[in-house]
C-alpha cells in the first residue's frame, strides 16, 4: 500500500520583474504563486472543484495571514509547500510553508477557505459534500503561524486615507478584483519612503464581499506603522459617508523595524 | 570549437492566477516574461549590464511590438524563444517567438532597445561600449514581425479618456512605472464587452519617457476599434490641458474580430 503523500511542494525562482523596487520577490508574485499551490494541491487529490447533481462547486478563500522573516531576492529559488490542517463545518484551514532551496524557513502563510455554490453563492457544509475525502490528508500536526487570526475592529467614524477605482486589470478569471491584488492596494495606501524602509512582517486579511471592475473602493486605517499593527478597512462605493457601502475586507498589517540600507540594493 | 546558440529557449505553463478573466495568459504575465528571456539571453552571454571606469550602463525598453494569433489557455505549456536581430549605433533589436510545446506559434514579440549611462541616462553607441561583442550572436535572418513599428501621430486637440494615479504596486525595480504595466493601464480604458469580446491582434507601444509613483497619468486615444487600430498616447501630469505634461508613450492597438462564445469559458 503506498503511503498517502499530505504536503506537496512547488519549486520557483525568482524571475526578473517578478520582484519588486528592491530586487526582492513581490508580494502580487508570491500571493499568486500561493494560491496557485493551493489549487495544484487540491487538484492532485481531486478536491479543487466539485460538480454534484448538476451544481458546481468552487472554493473561495476567507482570510488569509502572512508571516514573513525574510523575502528571496532575484535569481534566488524557493519552495512553497503546502498541506491541509483541517476541516470543519464550513470552512478548511490550509498551511504553507515558504523556503529557500536549502530548506530555511522564510515565511509562513494561514488560509481558511469555504466552499461555495456557483449559483447561490452560498457556503456548503463540507462533509455533506465530501463525505471523508480530506481525512487522510489532514495534517494537524506539522507547525504553522501560531497565531493565524485576530479580531479586526474598525472604529466607523474613520475617514477614508484614499479611493481609487478598479479596472479591468483587478479582476481575474472569476469576474471579481483579484484576492491578492487587495493586498497590493492595501501597501499602496502608506507612504513611499516606509514601504521602501520597512518590510511588512505580518499581513492578515479576512474577506468580506467581491467587488468588480469599476467599483469604487475606499481605504480606511487606524494606528501607526511605528506603534503595533495598523487596522484596515476597505469599502465598496461607499460615496462621502464612511457608514455607507459595503465592506469588502479588513486586514491588519504589522511593519518590521527599518531595514539597514545596505540590505535595500543588494545588487550594488 | 564549439558553436555558438544565437537564441534561447524559455518554457512556461500557465499557473492559475497568470491567466485573465478568460482563462488565458495575462498580459503582465506575458510581458514579464518576455523581459525576463531578454534579461536572462543577454545575461547568459554578459552583455545584461556593464560596468566601464566606474560607469554603469543599463539597458532600457524603447520599442515593443506583440502580434498575437493565440493565447495559450490555464495549464498549457508554452515557450518564449529569443534572439538578437541587429544592432545599430544607439539601438539594438530583439526579437521573441511565443510557441506552443508542440511548436505552433502563437504569437511573436519585436523590441529595441538602448544601453544608457546610469548617471546621465544619456544612450550611449553600442559598438562603442561593446565592440563587435555581440556579432557572433546576431541572427538577421531568422524570421519575425514584418513589419515592426508604424508612425503614430496623434492630433494634439484630443481630450483624456481616462486618467489615472500611479502607485507604489506600479513600479519597478528602476523606481519608474513597469513598462509592461503601461500595457494594462492602456487597455483598461476600453470597455469591458470590448475586452471580453475580442482579442489584441497587435499591440505596439514607443516608451518616450518614465512615470513615477504619484503621476497623475492622462490617456488619450483617436480611432475606433472597429474600424482599424487605435491610437493613444499617455501624458504626465498633464493637468486641465492636453497640450501641457510631457509625453510617456505611444501606442496603436489592433483589435480581432469578436470571439466565438465557447471559446471564452474554456472550462464549461
Amino acid at each position: 500500500m503506498s503511503e498517502i503523500r499530505k504536503a506537496d511542494s512547488f519549486h520557483f525562482r525568482v524571475n526578473p520583474f517578478e520582484d519588486d523596487f528592491s530586487g526582492r520577490l513581490s508580494w502580487s508574485v508570491l500571493g499568486k504563486h500561493v494560491l496557485a499551490c493551493a489549487e495544484n494541491h487540491a487538484a492532485a487529490r481531486g478536491f479543487d472543484r466539485l460538480t454534484l447533481n448538476g451544481r458546481r462547486f468552487l472554493w473561495v478563500l476567507s482570510r488569509m495571514a502572512f508571516e514573513m522573516q525574510e523575502w528571496p531576492h532575484r535569481g534566488e529559488e524557493y519552495v512553497i509547500t503546502t498541506w491541509v490542517r483541517s476541516y470543519y463545518r464550513y470552512f478548511t484551514d490550509r498551511c504553507f510553508d515558504i523556503c529557500r532551496s536549502d530548506g530555511k524557513l522564510l515565511g509562513r502563510v494561514f488560509t481558511i477557505w469555504a466552499m461555495i455554490d456557483e449559483e447561490s453563492r452560498k457556503p456548503q457544509v463540507l462533509e455533506g459534500l465530501f463525505g471523508h475525502t480530506f481525512d487522510p490528508y489532514i495534517d494537524a500536526e506539522r507547525p504553522c503561524i501560531s497565531q493565524p487570526f485576530s479580531r479586526i475592529r474598525m472604529r466607523e467614524e474613520a475617514a477614508p486615507c484614499c479611493r481609487r477605482t478598479t479596472y479591468f486589470s483587478d479582476i481575474d478569471e472569476n469576474n471579481h478584483v483579484n484576492s491578492i491584488r487587495y493586498i497590493e492596494f492595501l501597501l499602496d495606501t502608506f507612504p513611499k519612503p516606509l514601504l521602501e524602509s520597512r518590510d511588512v512582517s505580518r499581513l492578515e486579511i479576512a474577506y468580506h464581499s467581491e467587488s468588480y471592475c469599476g467599483d469604487s473602493l475606499s481605504f480606511y486605517a487606524q494606528g501607526d506603522a511605528d506603534d503595533g499593527p495598523v487596522q484596515m478597512q476597505v469599502r465598496k462605493n461607499a460615496g462621502a459617508d464612511p457608514a455607507q457601502g459595503e465592506t469588502v475586507c479588513h486586514a491588519l498589517i504589522s511593519f518590521a523595524p527599518p531595514r539597514q540600507a545596505e540590505v535595500l540594493h543588494p545588487k550594488e
